[in-house]
């Protein structure tokens, strides 16, 4: 009896959200997180026209690469390349991650005016990301954020591991919370508290948020960037915003897991997303149907379908 | 950096939740809703096998099967046989869709005492669906209605097109609560409201649960009932529990629509909703790796994998 399939969606209107925002600025970071996360290296040409149509598909701010070493990230190590290759998009940021001292070396050759830097909540995985402990990360993070915020540059502090950690487990909040505020300490304008393994539920979401604007961060300084992999990346989102969150970080299509690996690590799809903050009556800027049409396209290049739920039904 | 694949994910403390029921009931639509919506008829030992492990599992509603007419759902054609093999087990209910009067005989014939009637909120739905306008809907269904009451049986409706209706679009909240408060006054127990199309975002649930309340229905009368064709299912879960609902449907693996067809009707997986109701601290008495290994037993013989998020993540 429910088996309708006639191609319009029917949109509703907006209810009058309570305690939501306004506006949402989306941070894509399909290029970035979700192509370093694909299995397979996609080629410099297929990269520029993604991130070209990424843009005129209305998205402000994308990520566009890292300068991670190549031998870690094989699927970014054109990063160089594409940097190159970019026509910038007026009113368009492009990002690009920064390891450490030497990635921010090679960024500023590149001529990159935005930067991220990428630290964890958690020792365990400090330990293994970047061989030192939760205290010595920011030792090695300080002088990277100094030199690129005294070249003007702007720089996002990612948070990853924060609301779980596949070796220690619950992340205590407090612990979060000290970690984070000394990204903002040190220079970073912005703080994307990442749930990296997709375990977060929504309660959990507004607890660590509450516990950052009581330790006095205002909440415009925080985004938020959550995966897939239980499902509740989009939930999350909602209990974000409820927050009064305004930057939410998601991947074109939901690129950056396979949807039939033992391990799906995607990244919250934009397009559902969008059709959430759409339905909310929150604005962002994004061409839906471009953006799905774009994710469709690369899908085809990756050799299997998006996982995102509007792109599915939509084309 | 975030390409993690430990096997174990790491659960957090539950916050105490604002507002939140404490506990929830999973009503499960999988043999029923799921199956219906499925290519391919799965066989009636498969189907006595699923029931059997959903009820091992912890559910204590299971949607068993409908006795729509075999012609329009051949799916489920073989209802009779189902029921005829069901091994009840003790706290278990096992509710059976009722699409008319016939319906009824059949369901009274084969010993059901738990059926569901399926009506709509919406007149170009009830015309294609029951040829019948929206009003003369329920003058087909109150004798049913009445009949199954007298009988002692416990009666739910299923409200469809409750957040949108492919062909009229949005529909007014009103004409909602109206066909909405007419199944109660005739009798249904309980009201399942139903985004048959799956175009429901947040701000829309919490609307449209405040106008039943506004209206004089108490809430622990309403259950919520999403399709995750726009990948919106869960967070419309998570606000319909903040406004106090505490019976939640949803469908084993997320069964009910093929994740590569054009038009992805799955429903809410109860994998995934049990991912968040375990985070947010609210019981359900569900053991989630019984389920998602059930679920995954069951895709095996469909042929394709879940869709459910949890059950790849798991299993």
């Amino acid at each position: 009896m429910s088996t309708l399939d006639l191609g319009l969606p029917a949109r509703v209107p907006s209810p009058e959200p309570a305690g939501l925002p306004d506006a949402v600025t989306i941070w894509e970071v399909g290029p970035r997180d979700g192509l370093q996360n694909e299995q397979g290296v996609v080629p410099v040409e297929v990269k520029l026209e993604f991130l070209h149509r990424l843009g005129a598909a209305g998205l402000s701010i994308v990520e566009t690469t890292s300068f991670v070493r190549p031998e870690w990230v094989p699927q970014l190590a054109d990063a160089a390349e594409v940097l190159a290759g970019l026509e910038e998009r007026d009113g368009v940021r492009y990002p690009v991650l920064v390891p450490n001292a030497r990635g921010l070396d090679r960024a500023l050759e590149a001529g990159v005016r935005d930067i991220a830097i990428f630290a964890a909540a958690t020792e365990s995985f400090t330990r293994r990301n970047l061989n030192r402990g939760l205290d010595e990360q920011f030792a090695m993070f300080e002088p990277v954020v100094h030199r690129a915020v005294g070249e003007g540059i702007a720089v996002r502090g990612y948070l990853s591991m924060v609301f779980g950690d596949p070796w220690e487990g619950p992340v205590p909040v407090e612990q979060v919370v000290s970690a984070g505020r000394r990204l903002l300490e040190m220079g970073c304008a912005q703080l994307s508290l990442g749930d990296t393994i997709g375990v977060a539920t929504p309660g959990q979401v507004e607890s660590v948020l509450r516990a950052f604007t009581a330790a006095g961060v205002p909440v415009s300084q925080l985004a938020v960037h959550f995966h897939d992999t239980y499902g509740q990346a989009l939930a999350n989102t909602y209990a974000a915003l409820s927050q009064g969150v305004t930057t939410v970080d998601s991947s074109a299509g939901g690129l950056g897991g396979c949807p039939y690996a033992k391990s799906a690590t995607g990244n919250l799809a934009t397009e559902d997303l969008i059709w959430m903050l759409d339905g909310l009556g929150i604005h962002h800027g994004v061409d839906l149907r471009a953006l799905a049409a774009t994710s469709t396209w690369l899908a085809e290049h990756l050799g299997r379908p998006s996982p995102s739920r509007v792109v599915k039904a939509l084309t």
